[in-house]
């Protein structure tokens, strides 16, 4: 394997334990990468809770590729077990809980997602495991033997459960459980080093103190940054409308990542890209469409994300070079349920319903790139629409917002 | 069956729910006794954690062979499983797990033990359930869902647990665990009827809960006092040395009991006997050795409590009929581990050490009523003698104290 760590320490926000200083592979982990002569297995665990896959859920992901490129296993476990109660974890209220259907169907999706990130070719470098593997067949001693390693204390001093129990918000015992079937899913999966964002700290060390109580080696912890939405404020977030989706049309990924506010854009390179920090355009707009291009191509590869840069640049027709960016149509005014032929007409893109009506027959309407040839198209709420791209032809673009 | 009630409300702290007024069955057990055409089915639970069973765990069982006797089913359940973990209700600090086999000799003992006071015979009238026969095959799924009908404020508000909260003793998860299980074990049974000390009313709360979450009739809960012991100010506890064990020789019975503060013996001839109480000995002596001769008879049989009050009134020869209890001597001052025969000596039961070893030697010499034929055994601890009586013949009695 390799001592040069680049690929381990970019973007990376801790690694737990850590003696910098000791090649004791049992609190240096790079020692460990260095002493180990087999792969490493590397835990992410993901839970199939929705069906959209955002940027900032990409870069443990990244990550995990990064340790794939590096020569290890990565062991991405599906939390399909898990994603029946839902991981509390910064949540503010208890999560409604989902079907068993819901969350294959959520599977699918996700690893269709994950696809453009991780390596699913190369032999030995990818272990998918669904956690209702080992979880199922838990009985109610060995599920006892779990709970009585946490104290009430322990768990509560967890974020999250500590502000709900401080205002008297109901945090219902299933709860509970959750840090420790994700930590009995290291044990099951004998992980080496465990990947999350920084509110996962606690969940891994959980995962460490089972595998410990359960005789193995414990893993590491490797944490990775939250990423800031494209508002350049909160962190990215679906529900926030600040987010870039994975499953994202070329056009509309390009649109909106060329919009990220400057003093973020260093931060997105260096978490979503392999690009050299130091090689970076030195001007802003440059590096906005930069970063745009390339985190487009990541998924849609390096053609379509030049076509859609081509797409945006043009949008504004006779501002070629200096391209404002898609024009935006608030649906806030609009009544739904609406027939897609009358929102063609209010958001401009048609003279007229009637107009809407002839361009949606003649196959010239598309929302985020997918044709609509359904001249009755109706949608019934606005969080159908809100965050995509209306298109008429190849020339006319409005991005629906909220 | 009857409407004559006496037997239920002899003793009984609480009943809930309870609308006096109502004839609602759901709300009033008296009218659900009446209105019932099939026996109802009584669950009182015990979980085998210890050997020795005392009048104090007499009550709930006395009362449901009250119920036995008014026709019903009760459903004895051998908390075999909830055991190894233990009810933390009153307990400072967690406690400490039993394997399987120290749970079912445990078992053995106290079904040997409750054997005079419940109705074994009539077709009918008793079920022994092992808990582990349904709390054993709950997998996870299960788990999670008794869990989440109950919130972490919910559990930190029982008694016992807010005050370890409180002062920062560690609860361990497991043991929030244990309400819910043998709430669950209402579930399993079916019971309509549940018996428990007034310390077991947020457990038999939970079982109503739970009941109702899985679509069955909720029970009603009975609550029965805790026994004062015989030091007249603790409740009667085997670690307070002021208990009167259900194993104890008639004679240790009977001088127990006949030493029962008289401010407690009203209370005492209420729980422990059936007897009517406008009809007591206006003598406070002869109340006492009434309730000695009475609750050693359930135990011993009326022949053996009768030698055993004759025993007790000779012991101080002279004094018959107006008796002296057995005299006691305290072992604080001895040094263990100590022999046998230097007992009899510091006792002054025999003259010597000498004069001991002869008397072991000769068959004289029992503890407990059992004779000790060995001339050199030893007690390790003062544990090991504390609350028994050490005799030598017929006529030479020493209660050991601590």
């Amino acid at each position: 394997m390799t001592s040069n760590f680049n690929w381990l320490d970019r973007g990376t926000t801790e690694i737990f334990p850590n003696q910098p200083q000791s090649d004791n592979p049992n609190e240096n982990l790079k020692a460990r990468l260095q002493q180990n002569k087999e792969p490493l297995r590397i835990k992410l665990g993901i839970d199939p809770t929705g069906t959209d896959i955002h940027l900032g859920h990409s870069i443990p992901v990244r990550k995990l590729r990064a340790f794939q490129d590096a020569g290890h296993t990565a062991v991405l476990i599906i939390g399909d077990f898990t994603a029946q109660i839902g991981d509390p974890t910064g949540k503010s209220e208890v999560r409604q809980q989902l079907t068993p259907e819901q969350v294959e169907a959520n599977a699918q999706t996700y690893l269709e997602q994950l696809r453009p990130i991780l390596d699913f070719e190369t032999p030995g470098r990818l272990e998918i495991r669904y956690n209702s593997e080992w979880l199922k067949d838990l009985d109610l001693t060995n599920i006892l033997e779990l709970l009585a390693t946490m104290t009430v204390g322990q768990m509560l001093a967890k974020e999250g459960f500590a502000e709900r129990y401080e205002k008297d918000q109901p945090i219902y015992l299933h709860e509970f459980m959750y840090p420790l079937m994700q930590g009995y899913d290291s044990v099951a999966v004998e992980a080496d080093v465990e990947l999350g964002g920084t509110d996962q700290k606690f969940n891994i060390a959980v995962g460490r103190d089972l595998q410990r109580y359960f005789q193995k080696r414990p893993q590491f912890g490797l944490l990775t940054p939250i990423l800031i939405g494209t508002d350049g404020v909160q962190k990215m977030s679906k529900s926030l409308n600040n987010y870039v989706g994975l499953k994202e049309d070329a056009l509309s990924m390009y649109s909106k990542l060329e919009k990220v506010p400057d003093d973020q854009i260093q931060t997105y390179f260096e978490l979503l890209t392999n690009l050299p920090l130091d090689q970076l355009p030195e001007n802003p707009r440059e590096c906005q469409k930069l970063l745009g291009l390339e985190v487009t191509s990541h998924y849609h590869g390096r053609e379509n994300a030049k076509q859609a840069q081509k797409s945006a640049l043009s949008l504004v027709s006779g501002q070629s070079g200096d391209a404002k960016a898609v024009p935006e149509f608030s649906l806030s005014e609009v009544e739904f349920p609406v027939k897609l032929f009358y929102l063609l007409n209010v958001t401009g893109l048609c003279g007229s319903s009637g107009e809407g009506r002839r361009q949606i027959k003649g196959g010239a309407v598309r929302l985020d790139g997918e044709k609509v040839a359904d001249m009755n198209a109706e949608f019934a709420t606005a969080d159908e629409l809100v965050g995509k791209t209306l298109q008429v032809g190849k020339k006319k673009f409005m991005r629906l917002v909220g």
